[in-house]
């Protein structure tokens, strides 16, 4: 996507052949830049401290963070080690464990000389690869919403979007997940407005999705994350639309604190819900999202202090709380499939329910499907 | 309530009975101090900016603004000018006007040179009353939750209670309304713990609630706004309970954004989810609440900014989004009254409903009780 008019991808190895350079989102909004990956440590640290996020772009930082742990220790050992190393940092988002089994498969045959390449070769191949899966997810949620909300919208009656979190672009390769459709909308020229929750406490949409969106000229509005009943109630939302970490079997869905509050409003006012993610998120071995998907406890001075800038440009974090008292931070929450109004994969608009997922993607289940599916 | 070991009101005349003071609340939890409100505008401002908050203590802080206003001028026009300046303040209290006027009809059938005498004893009387509400909030909303959610509780296993907003005593004159019967179960040692929503955009939960609620020694911990929908999915809320800035007559309640979301979580996993409110607090003009009831806009800088504290001591503000983002900031949302498992009011926890609200309180719909009620 476009940054002060450049095209720019979250992450790209550097022409020396030795590393990946990510957007560091941790300085975003008040600075655009790059950091280098150089090893393993390095990479595991990046998706740990959250410098990249969103499931995505983990799962790609994590299949160059195995490439990269290959090009200093490719024994079986090193293999397993990067693995491990990388499966550890987050615990929620299923693409990082995917990710990591998929180049883990692509080269585990391989002699130890040429691991690295190989690696190398799956990591490149899955960036392109979320490059157009996030493609098809514009395409597909994008025609799945005319159909659902067909207009006419104008600037003063844009179609509005309410989102949790950042699925933007900065979450994946490149295009996003659920702002895909957004993007796509927008390009064709349906007047859009997006309302953009806040995302406390790490504040992804105050400082990620509001500044992707501007940039790209995507009308948009942030709002309190406690605004989003009252919206909903209002009539002022015609959609709701979120990523996720991660996907269970039955439809159940892993994503940031906040996005089950959300699925709930939407509900109770008859708008529809969209869960936007690539099929890789769609963890097959689970049932039931609340008794199975593990929900990251994070630092509670992520609740306590709030980073920001100030009027001088310079940065600081103010504490908004009494010294002492204690807080609990947990990551994610799981929305029950009963309140997602569909599935927007690279296959299609699926519907939350065990049957449709595993018709949409039976490869995942191990149902061989020959030269049947693309 | 002790600050410090020490009782406190948030709001006191002064002795040179020319004044009132009240406790900014602007500046807790990194101070506390009172502030001297000498007339009329300041007694307005106070209200405005918030230095004073919370619907019953904007109430009191009205109707010792009615007297200082007399002091200066006590004739008609003066009278009618202090309660439009008053009433202008904040739109969504009810018992803002409700206090005007309670203070307009004891002084407006007075001569000229009594009328500030007489508004200064309404006042005081006014502060006094409120504190026995709130004294009769707690015992009947203990009760009633003991009843319903009997236990037994330890320190390992305490009730474990859900509040939004400050409906503490800082939001009263003493006691509190949401917390009245949080306090009186503590103090009758009852284990409690409080999970405290921090409340953007104006953190009222993280820094008012978190603090008077440890002041007082009451187990607590802050979490994000966010989290809420996911602790009573978990089983760790055995009830929610929040204050309310207006109820109508049918028992919609409007109170701070945000309160909707916890409603509909509450209700998805049968948390009782009780609204603490004097009488006062309830519109009898009002059978719809989302049609009727306005809801204040203020300004986004309170979302796009955080206030708080530097470690070094000093405060600081910064700005989290990106610089030229709108926001748009809601301050209250509606819940529907079937949300509402019970008002918790100085005659009792009352159904949400416009037949059981006429039944307990007939003479706020224009029915003479006589000597029947107190």
């Amino acid at each position: 996507m476009r940054v002060r008019g450049v095209l720019e991808r979250t992450i790209r190895p550097t022409p020396d052949g030795r590393a990946v350079e990510v957007i560091d989102q941790t300085r975003l909004p008040e600075a655009f830049e790059f950091v280098r990956l150089e090893n393993l440590p390095e990479a595991a640290a990046a998706i740990r401290s959250m410098i990249v996020r969103g499931a995505p772009l983990i799962g790609v930082t994590a299949a160059y963070g195995v490439w990269l742990g290959l090009i200093r220790d490719p024994s079986d050992a090193g293999l397993a080690r990067a693995g491990a190393t990388l499966v550890a940092t987050r615990p929620t988002a299923v693409n990082l464990a995917w990710a990591v089994e998929r180049v883990r498969a692509a080269v585990a045959g391989l002699p130890p000389e040429r691991r690295a390449a190989a690696a190398r070769a799956t990591a490149d191949a899955m960036a392109e690869e979320d490059v157009e899966t996030n493609r098809a997810i514009g395409i597909h949620g994008a025609a799945w919403i005319l159909g659902r909300r067909p207009g006419p919208f104008t600037a003063a009656r844009p179609l509005a979007i309410l989102t949790h979190c950042n699925a933007g672009w900065l979450a994946t390769v490149d295009g996003g997940t659920a702002l895909a459709p957004v993007y796509r909308l927008h390009d064709e020229g349906v007047p859009v407005h997006v309302w953009v929750d806040e995302t406390r406490p790490r504040n992804q949409g105050a400082r990620l999705t509001a500044w992707e969106l501007s940039e790209h000229g995507v009308p948009c509005t942030l709002v309190a994350d406690n605004a989003g009943g009252h919206l909903c109630q209002r009539g002022l939302v015609d959609l709701c639309i979120v990523g996720a970490d991660r996907v269970t079997s039955t439809g159940d869905v892993a994503n940031k604190i906040g996005t089950y509050l959300k699925a709930l409003a939407a509900a109770a006012h008859d708008v529809p819900f969209l869960v936007a993610v690539p099929s890789s998120t769609i963890d097959p071995e689970l049932l039931d999202g609340v008794a199975s998907i593990p929900i990251e406890r994070r630092s509670p001075r992520e609740v306590t202090h709030v980073e920001g800038a100030l009027e001088d440009g310079g940065q600081a974090t103010v504490r908004i709380s009494p010294a002492g008292v204690p807080a609990e931070n947990p990551a994610f929450d799981v929305t029950p499939a009963r309140l997602v109004g569909g599935l927007v994969t690279e296959r299609g608009v699926v519907a939350a329910t065990g049957e449709a997922i595993r018709a949409a993607f039976p490869e995942r289940f191990g149902v061989d499907v020959g030269d049947a599916r693309p």
